[in-house]
């Protein structure tokens, strides 16, 4: 025990620089971001957000019914640059009981050069590949499956049966609707071919309402592409919406549900089906993970006035 | 290369579940959360963020001018729980040049079961107490100063100078004052006396408009404390105001800027300070750190009709 007038006198003394603070410290080693990965629970389930990194692009180009300027206007209320816009990956993973599901699968950093840590942050984790049990694909963009093989064409997940919305398999591997998809999008028929052939055999196409595993189920929501698919997860009396590209970052595509982007294989679908989900979700405050909302990219669809806005679940230390 | 005619016949068969995945897996050891670590640059400054845990109370009593019922609508609002509060701790450190600097030190581990993460999170950041080279105190309150020292009064930063404003200081080291300080507050002259008691001999007071190195400027905030302080810095052309208690939770008193929190010591003149500050950020568009913020606890304040809003900064996956 000290005694206070003893310390009163002390800390009045002048101050003073110590000797310890003024010695310069050596500079740290450059450093880098901390992993990106976070965690939460759904009833008994354990969700771990594992992040892919991102792929910058330019504003131009990426909304197809707005002026740019009105674009970064958007971008500008939310914070975010308006020279460029940062496409980010973020791949929920579930523990749900024995099963390990993966939700999409990243980029298997074989887009851009600022994506494909997914495997690191889920080494981070504590995460291994040869325990996924399912992949669960929400539609076939490349930056959905990519991750599923490698460069050289190897499975990433040896074990794990990958799951299929039954209506993107048939779209995508019937090379027939080449002439019937945009594009810019063609590249998909080839790409799902050799993303899904080390699979053979083990990939199961799964209708639009039915279980991957119990309490995890499928929800059409076509436009994105034909057969863009949600999933429902549910566990006692939590649930979650793994919301895929319903809409791509929520700073402009939950603010503007009507803009399209450059992304969308049938945009009017696309924005139809999404003013539906963000109207459920906003509406029985359902918590949600999209694939392109900011890290940890969970959280939830808020009204605002007549439009919307995604708030950011906040961020526990606890499970 | 493989075929397509092969993979797309093969792809065609029954799905079946693969044996690997119909395997059960062992059920992983009980997780814990990850660090709550977030880093982010402003200039050549590195802030790196660290989590301290929450304290959990009622909603009740929180708000001194506004109806329970009230309260728990904004709350909802955001989609925090309206059955309780948690009061969030994040401890900006940045590294500028030879210096370390903390910016208040954390509960201790000496305020509730649910705090007193900040030392395993600065390991898990790579910082050591003992390169720290100064503690920059906002304002003396039990959850911003006890991480000065252990439960025994040992102190935490063995090397640090510990920066106060002078204001703060001359309030709280002046038993003279008490009578003068809300009831509830009174313990404040006791602690402040015990915890710097160990730092006598390298206590640093500090002006309003002073720098506590180049580039760091304290900001005179006066009403949540007799002498809160807030720290500008800048580098380059960045900058970041460490805005300490202007706010405590921002989904509450953000979206409320006239709501009076329990913890101020002058209500009033902490509500004007809080409209004059938050009105500065919103106008200039400068990034804050709120210690009461939700993890990372860094962002933006946005004006949202004749409300404002709390924008979290994007997490990034590079510096």
């Amino acid at each position: 025990m000290f005694r206070r007038s003893t310390l009163l006198s002390a800390l009045a003394a002048p101050a003073l620089l110590s000797a310890a603070s003024a010695q310069p410290q050596p500079a740290a080693a450059a450093p880098a971001q901390v992993p990106g990965v976070y965690r939460f629970k759904v009833g008994s389930f354990l969700v771990t957000m594992v992040h892919d990194g991102y792929a910058r692009r330019p504003v131009e180009g990426l909304v197809r019914n707005a002026p740019v300027e009105e674009v970064r206007a958007v971008l500008a209320e939310s914070f975010l640059p308006t020279t460029h816009y940062d496409g980010v990956y973020t791949v929920p993973f579930i523990r749900a009981g024995a099963h390990l599901l993966a939700f999409d699968c990243g980029t298997g950093g074989q887009m851009s050069a600022t994506a494909g840590q997914m495997a690191a942050n889920m080494h981070a984790a504590g995460i291994r590949a040869e325990d996924v049990t399912h992949v669960v694909q929400t539609h076939f963009h490349a930056d959905h499956i990519n991750g599923l093989t490698t460069a050289q064409n190897v499975a990433v997940f040896p074990h794990a049966e990958v799951v299929v919305p039954e209506a993107e398999w048939a779209w995508w591997t019937d090379t027939g609707n080449e002439t019937r998809t945009p594009e810019g999008q063609r590249a998909h028929f080839a790409n799902t071919a050799r993303r899904f052939g080390p699979y053979a055999g083990r990939v199961r196409r799964l209708a639009a309402g039915a279980e991957v595993v119990p309490g995890i189920r499928a929800l059409a929501a076509y436009g994105h592409t034909p057969g863009h698919t949600l999933f429902h997860v549910a566990d006692g009396d939590q649930q979650l919406l793994v919301m895929a590209d319903t809409t791509h970052r929520p700073e402009l595509f939950v603010r503007r549900p009507d803009y399209q982007s450059l992304f969308e294989f049938d945009a009017a679908m696309a924005a139809a089906t999404r003013r539906r989900v963000l109207d459920q979700v906003a509406t029985d405050r359902i918590q949600v993970a999209g694939y392109h909302f900011p890290f940890p990219a969970t959280g939830f669809i808020g009204r605002d006035g007549n439009s919307l806005r995604y708030i950011p679940a906040s961020w526990s230390a606890t499970l």
